[in-house]
């Protein structure tokens, strides 16, 4: 994605051939910093300290720690410490667990002398491949924008996003935001209202910040407000990305996601979703009752971090003393509110049979 | 309202019989600071700088500006250059012209001898009269708590409420917050939600500050949360107050207030408002296509006040930078969505015919 004119993706490794370079997120939106990860131990180091965040940037890294490690000793055991420090950074990460166990798969049988190299490419396969999924997303994705634009020619295309679905989540491109990306080079006029997502404000920082970078029209706006929008008819479109769907489309995202899905579908307003297929768990049919949610520090509520006039990050307190404060992470949008789902391979409704059309691989014998 | 075990109004004179005192809230919810105002130029200051805020408060402050303009100098020149320069304080303020024009009609006939002890006697009775409006609401919407509490035996009734409609924009009680001021204090056992109301917080600073003082049990949360506990069954009422009303029902109230209404609709919890009958405009019959809504400063979504380490009161951005943000303060729930409408006489359904029957003197002949 463009940052300053220039085509970055969030994990690469340098042009020595291996030293691996990140964004540092924490420095985001403020900041443009690049991090030089030359040892296992820094890849792990910005795993934890969140200079990386986002599942599959979390994973790509973790499989980019593994090389490090095994470029300065490629032994039983410093594979085996790397694997397991990694796994450590963040216990609850589905896709960096997946990452490390597809490394230590391709890893372990080789004798220790070509591990490092084999490393390096398998690393680089996982990035590759994730791109390549947030591409097609795209591609799909603004195929819907295209013809949502179609209705209304010569004004641009309202587009609501919530939370930060982009590239800097991922390893290129993003989920919700690949479709905007998309829609935009290909040439749609596209304008995006970017919910700021309490309690961490990740629209605020980081979804403005890609929009800004990229050149795509956008318009900050309080959580609150994008009821109010759709209701007069500003708002053409919502898309979001997801943490977990279920078989039969019920959608957990970042929390406030049902609430702009229960304005859409007061308002006309179509509701899509995009995700690569892996965000979907195929055991699941009632995400309500199913899937359980993050409850994350009260204290993201009562305070924040932003800039002062000096230019320092400092967090300062906006509640009353001793307020006490609940924050779930995440909300569960139920299917019926979902328009479509946009996936790597096309566009499903949000059911299980629309879902196993387009992916045959998952569909059960004599299961509903 | 209680604040430290002693009972307070938002305004009100002091001791030695003509000093008017208010809270700065400008130091809320950091610090409880008395300000004594002994001429017509600090009350209109007060109400420049937002020390007093709110519209049946600011009516009040600018009553007794009145007051001490007279106590200073009776004559007529004193009293037009008064009215003059209290009303130039918050222009757009329906309430402040009103309390001015009833200022004006009872001051003006009278001699300048008698003008002064008069004006404290007339602004004594509009502070009055806006304490027993919002205690009978009250006393009405503990009757609507007391009976959903029925239902729950044992266990505490879950109210969620957004912005701040309690009684610090008003003298005593507030609104929404009278409700659950007169549901606690007559022993109804309830929790309260409370909104953190982005972009200007003030679930998060007032509302959560008067609750804490009071002593009422409460959590808060993020703006965008309150869908999901409605979903989860963790709330059983919700309660706002409102800048304005239309004759059909529609409520006009803080941005957010819609998609409140809309996750309770989509849930089956009660939403009631909460208002004092001065606040509906009988003239208006479709609240979304007639009411004008304010759009404010966009660098009340981009940067924030709150207290940094040092104990001081800061802003720090916490957008992009250059990010484009828009701001409409109020947005329109439309009748449909709304349980009942609580006023001083009592309870009506969100629709004309309801609210004529308790306010009869505003049925029109031939009127729909």
């Amino acid at each position: 994605m463009r940052v300053g004119g220039r085509h970055y993706r969030s994990i690469f490794v340098d042009d020595d051939g291996w030293t691996v370079v990140v964004i540092d997120q924490t420095k985001l939106p403020f900041a443009f910093e690049l991090k030089r990860l030359t040892t296992m131990e820094q890849a792990a180091d910005a795993i934890t300290t969140m200079l990386v965040r986002g599942a599959p940037l979390i994973g790509v890294t973790a499989a980019y720690g593994v090389a490090l490690a095994l470029r300065k000793d490629a032994s039983d055991a410093s594979l085996e410490h790397a694997l397991d420090v990694l796994a450590r950074t963040r216990p609850t990460a589905v896709n960096l667990q997946w990452a490390l166990d597809r490394m230590a798969a391709v890893l372990r049988p080789l004798p220790a002398q070509g591990r490092a190299a084999r490393a390096y490419v398998e690393a680089a396969a996982i990035a590759d491949e994730d791109v390549e999924t947030c591409r097609a997303i795209g591609v799909h994705g603004a195929k819907v924008f295209a013809e949502l634009a179609q209705a209304r020619p010569g004004k641009p295309l309202n587009v609501l996003t919530h939370c930060n679905a982009g590239w800097l989540a991922c390893v290129d491109w993003g989920t919700a935001l690949s479709a905007i990306y998309a829609a935009h080079d290909a040439g749609t006029k596209l304008h995006v209202y970017v919910d700021e997502t309490r309690p961490r404000n990740q629209g605020a920082s980081l979804t403005a910040y890609e929009l800004g970078a990229h050149g795509v029209p956008h318009t900050l706006i309080a959580d609150s407000a994008a009821a109010h929008f759709m209701q007069r008819g500003q708002i053409d479109v919502c898309i979001v990305g997801t943490d977990r769907t279920t078989a039969n489309g019920d959608v957990a995202n970042k929390i406030g996601t049902y609430a702009k899905a229960l304005a859409a579908n007061d308002n006309g307003v179509p509701f899509y979703v995009a995700l690569p297929s892996s965000t979907i768990d195929w055991t699941l049919s009632d995400g309500i009752r199913q899937i359980p949610i993050e409850e994350r520090a009260a204290r993201e509520v009562t305070h924040l971090r932003g800039r002062n006039a000096a230019g320092e990050i400092v967090e300062v307190q906006v509640a009353a003393d001793r307020t006490p404060a609940a924050n779930p992470a995440f909300d569960v949008t139920p299917a019926r509110l979902v328009t479509g789902l946009i996936t790597e391979r096309g566009v499903a409704k949000a059911e299980r049979g629309s879902l196993t059309s387009l992916f045959p691989e998952r569909r059960k014998k004599g299961h509903r």
